[in-house]
C-alpha cells in the first residue's frame, strides 16, 4: 500500500491547519458582519449544469458508483466553482429566499486537471455574492469589493488592493474603434501580461482583423491604470466615443470614487483587466497582494446580469471569490504565517501517579468549564518528562497537584505559582493558539 | 435544465444553515477545549486504501476526469468515512506528529448508495480519535466517550447517553461457551433489534452451528444492560469463564465506573452492542438521544488496536464519530431547532434617499467596527417598507438618520430612541442569531 501525498490535493499538518481555520473563521465572521448569509451546497451538481458555461467547466471530476453498472456514470460531477451551485440554489429556492439575496459560501471545489500539471485539484474558495430578482442596483457593485477588502485586511498578510474595470467600457470602446468581436478581443488582451504587446498585436490582427492602429488603441486602453476617476479623461483622450462606453466610464468612475471615499486606497481602475469568462456584463475585479504580484489575482469577480433565468424572471448578481488555498499555500510554504503552538491546549495537567489520574481529570474539567483548553498528561512519568511533552507541543502551562496544593507552571519562564483551578486564568494571548508572522 | 434536489444530498436554507453552523462550531470548540487538534484531509483517497476494509467500503464514488481517457478512472474515490483518511494521514505524517496524537475532524463524507435507497449520500461526520504509536493506554477509552458526552451536552438537543460494550468480553464469552466464530456471531447478534430473538437463534444455529443452549446464552448476554459495573455479576451468573472474558469485564467495569464518576449518568453498559465492523478490538460505543431511540446510534466508535501498521510499528487508537447530518435532519425537519432569524444582520440601516447612501454606509461601517452585524437597505423606499424588509428577515433593529439626529428602532416593540453609532450596542442576545427550540 503506497502512502504518499497526491499532487494537487494539499493537506496541512495540525499547526498549519490552525492558521487555515483561523483564516476561514476571519473571512466568515467578516462576511456575517456585512449581513451575508452562509450557504453550503452539496459537492455535486448534475453534469448538464456543470457543462453549461465557462472555460473551467471542462475540468470536471465525474462520479461513478463503484457498485453501479460498469462504465456508467452517475450523471453527477464535483463542482469546480461556487457560482454554478449558487445559480442552481437560487433557482431551486427562489420562492423561499429574500431578494436581494446576500450569501457567502466557503467550500472546497475540485478541478479535474491532469495530475502532471501541478495545479490544485482540490482547494478552498470563499465567495460573496448578492443576487437580485429581475433587477439589482449598481451600488452593490461598490459594496461587494469593499466587503472583500475589509475581510482581507483582517488577515495577517500584506495589504490586498482591488483593481477594477468594466465590461461595458471595454466593449463600448472596441466597438467604437471598429472591433466587433468583444469576446475574442478580451480573450487576447487577457494574455497581455504573459505574451507582451507584440504578440497581442499579431493575435488581434489574425483573429479579429484589427489594423495596426486599432491594435494600438486597444493596447493604449489596457495601459490605463489610475488610483481615482482620472482614467476617464485618459480614455476620452484616445478619441473613441459611444453610449455604451459612456455608461461603462460612468459606472467605473462612480465605483472607484465611492469605494475610495468609504475605504481610502481600496480600489483602483485598471483597464487591462479582461477576465476571460463571458458571463460578466459590467464591473470586473481582480486584486493583488502587495509584494506578491507574482501570485496573480487572489480575489476576482464581477457583475453578471444573468446568473440564472427561469421563465420570464432573471437573476442578476455581482460577486467576488477568494482563492483561499492558493493564498495560504504561499504564506504557509514560505513560513510567512505560523500558529503560535501545535495544539489548542493551553494547560497540560500533570499526573503524579496513575492512581491520581482521576484528580487530574477533574482539574482539567474545571479549567475547560471556564473556556480554558486543557489536556491531561497521557502518562505518569517523571515531571521533567511531562514538562518536556508539553513544551514539545508549545503548550504554555503545566498544572501540578503538589503537597503544597495546586500549582501552575509557565513552561517558558519556569515560574511556578499556587493556583485555583476555578479562578486561575491564563493571559488572554495564551488562551488559544495565535497566528503569528515569524 | 432540470432544477431539483438530488435525493441523499441534503441542503439547507440559510436559516437552517445557521443552526448547522452553530452545531459544528460547538462541536469544534469543545474538541479543542479537550486538546484535540483539528485535521482536514483531502476528500479523495486512492481506491486501494478505500477498499482495504470495512463493509462501507463498497459504497464508494469513483472519480473520473471528464477530459481523461474514455472509461478510465482516476484511481481516486471520495472518502466514505474519516477513519480511513486518518489512518493514511497518520502513516504519511508519522515523523511529524506527536503521539499520542489527539485529532478531531469535521468533514463531509460520501457514500455511493443507490439513489432509490433514500439514504444520505453526502453528510457531515464529526470524529475524535486518539492514536498511539505502538501502544495506547486504556484511560483513553474512558476519555473519548466523555469528550463526546461533553460536546453533545452543549447542543440544544435532548440528553445523549453513551452505551458501551467490549469486544474482548463478547469474544471471551462466546469462546467460553463453545462458539468459535466471533465475527459471524457478532454480525448475527447485531441484527437482534431488527429481527428478534427467534430469528437470531435460527441464524446462530445455521451459520455458527450454535445449539439451542448456546444461542440462549448469547441472547442472555445481549440482554444485559446496567447503569454501573453490576453487569459483571450478571455475566458471571451465566457461568462462562475465560481469561479474555475476564479482561473484557475488567475493562468495561473500569470504563463505566470511572466515566460515571467523572460525569454522572454519562455511560452505561449494554452488552447487546455488537458493532458489525471487524476492526474493533476492545471497547465499543453506541449512543442514543433521549426520546429519539428510533434515530438509532448518533455517536459510535470504539477501540482498534491496528488503525494502521508500517513495518514493525503499529498505531492503536480509540475514537468516536457523530453522524451530524442525520442528527440535524431529525431536529430541523421536525422544527425542534430553529435560528432566531434568517440573516446574521442585527441592524438594518435605512436609506433616506439614494444621495444619502454614503452616510448610511458609514453608519454601518462604524457598527461593524464594534462587531455588530449591520446591513444597509438596498433601496430608499418609504420607511414603512424598509422596516418591513428588516422584519421579514427577522432583523431586530433599524437605524434611522433623522432631522433630530441618529436613532435606532426596535422593530419588535416599535420603540425608537436616539443612538450614537460609536457607542450604541444591541442587547447581547440580539447581536448574533441564536438557536432556539420553538
Amino acid at each position: 500500500m503506497k502512502i504518499a501525498p497526491i499532487s494537487g490535493f494539499p493537506e496541512w499538518l495540525p499547526q498549519a491547519r490552525i492558521v487555515e481555520q483561523k483564516v476561514l473563521d476571519t473571512l466568515r465572521s467578516t462576511f456575517e458582519l456585512h449581513g451575508f448569509s452562509g450557504v453550503e451546497t452539496r459537492a455535486v451538481e448534475p453534469m448538464d449544469q456543470l457543462l453549461r458555461k465557462g472555460e473551467t467547466s471542462k475540468e470536471v471530476y465525474v462520479l461513478r458508483r463503484l457498485q453501479g453498472e460498469e462504465g456508467q456514470d452517475s450523471g453527477l460531477g464535483l463542482h469546480f466553482d461556487l457560482t454554478v451551485p449558487l445559480a442552481r440554489y437560487v433557482l431551486e429556492n427562489a420562492g423561499k429566499l429574500d431578494f436581494p439575496f446576500k450569501r457567502y459560501q466557503i467550500q472546497k471545489v475540485w478541478r479535474g486537471e491532469r495530475p502532471q500539471d501541478g495545479r490544485f485539484r482540490e482547494f478552498y474558495q470563499a465567495d460573496v455574492d448578492v443576487v437580485g430578482q429581475d433587477s439589482l442596483a449598481f451600488h452593490h457593485d461598490i459594496e461587494l469589493p469593499l466587503v472583500m477588502v475589509d475581510a482581507l485586511s483582517k488577515l495577517p498578510i500584506p495589504r490586498v488592493r482591488v483593481r477594477a474595470s468594466n465590461r461595458k467600457l471595454a466593449q463600448g470602446f472596441y466597438e467604437a474603434i471598429g472591433l466587433e468581436n468583444t469576446e475574442e478581443t478580451l480573450r487576447i488582451l487577457d494574455k497581455l501580461d504573459k505574451v507582451g504587446p507584440q504578440v497581442v498585436t499579431e493575435l488581434l490582427s489574425e483573429h479579429v482583423g484589427a489594423s495596426a492602429e486599432q491594435a494600438q488603441l486597444a493596447l493604449s486602453l489596457a495601459g490605463i491604470t489610475t488610483e481615482d476617476a482620472s482614467f476617464v479623461d485618459r480614455v476620452r483622450a484616445l478619441g473613441a466615443s459611444s453610449s455604451l462606453l459612456d455608461e461603462g466610464l460612468e459606472e467605473l468612475a462612480t465605483l472607484v470614487t465611492e469605494a475610495n471615499s468609504l475605504i481610502p486606497g481600496s480600489v483602483s481602475a485598471d483597464l487591462s483587466i479582461a477576465r476571460g469568462l463571458d458571463y460578466y456584463t459590467g464591473s470586473v475585479f481582480e486584486s493583488t497582494v502587495e509584494g506578491h504580484a507574482d501570485l496573480g489575482s487572489v480575489c476576482s469577480g464581477g457583475r453578471y446580469d444573468n446568473l440564472a433565468t427561469a421563465g420570464n424572471r432573471s437573476y442578476p448578481g455581482v460577486g467576488l471569490s477568494i482563492g483561499v488555498s492558493r493564498l495560504l499555500a504561499r504564506f504557509l510554504h514560505q513560513d510567512l504565517l505560523r500558529a503560535s503552538r501545535k495544539v489548542p491546549t493551553a494547560v497540560y495537567v500533570a499526573v503524579n501517579d496513575e492512581s491520581e489520574r482521576h484528580h487530574a481529570s477533574t482539574i482539567a474539567a474545571r479549567l475547560r468549564a471556564r473556556g480554558i483548553p486543557a489536556d491531561v498528561s497521557h502518562n505518569a512519568t517523571k515531571f521533567g518528562k511531562q514538562i518536556k511533552a508539553a513544551d514539545k507541543r508549545g503548550i504554555p502551562f503545566v498544572w501540578f497537584t503538589t503537597a503544597e496544593g495546586e500549582q501552575v507552571r509557565d513552561v517558558r519562564s519556569g515560574t511556578q505559582v499556587p493556583a485555583d483551578p476555578d479562578t486561575w486564568t491564563p493571559p488572554e494571548e495564551d488562551r488559544y493558539p495565535r497566528v503569528i508572522m515569524p
